[in-house]
């Protein structure tokens, strides 16, 4: 599995706006090929920031599955015109620690 | 429920050493009042970088409980010098979006 992380700056006052965006566009990813989970989150030290954490059974999922949707576009159109600046979006994998 | 949030950069072949030491002080963590649950994932794009997601029941058990902790001293002193740099943590909250 394959958690896509990316922190969302949002411009200032569209706060309102974007959860409602945003709560539109959660359907979109859900229904996607490979989804597993997502989480929105809102920042306690920074105004405006949002964390989106989405999990994806790959990478490819995500990369090229999604993002070469029709539904991206979509999602796109939604979203992207509230972030300030574009987020970068990080993908994580799960760590084996040794036994401690 | 506070979800902490840190990006941790390992100094450069430092890894197998930092996941061992984390694999040692994970249990500092789990065993503090207000611990919930954590995660650590590897970056896929960005050699040494890591992602520390540490779910607490509330704000004050991190921020205060936890970082003015004795135990908190010898979780420094297990991890605190792989960092470069030092990490920036942030907390995140639950949003309740509005329906569709």
């Amino acid at each position: 599995m394959i958690l896509e992380m990316a922190t969302l700056d949002v411009k200032v006052d569209m706060q309102d706006e974007f959860e409602a965006a945003f709560s539109q566009a959660q359907s979109i990813i859900s229904a996607m090929q490979g989804y597993v989970s997502h989480e929105l989150k809102s920042c306690v030290e920074v105004p405006n920031r949002y964390l989106l954490l989405v999990n994806w059974e790959t990478l490819e999922d995500h990369t090229e599955g999604f993002r070469g949707s029709v539904e991206y576009l979509r999602w796109r159109e939604l979203l992207h015109h509230f972030y300030d600046p574009f987020p970068v979006v990080e993908h994580y994998q799960a760590v084996s620690l040794p036994d401690p």
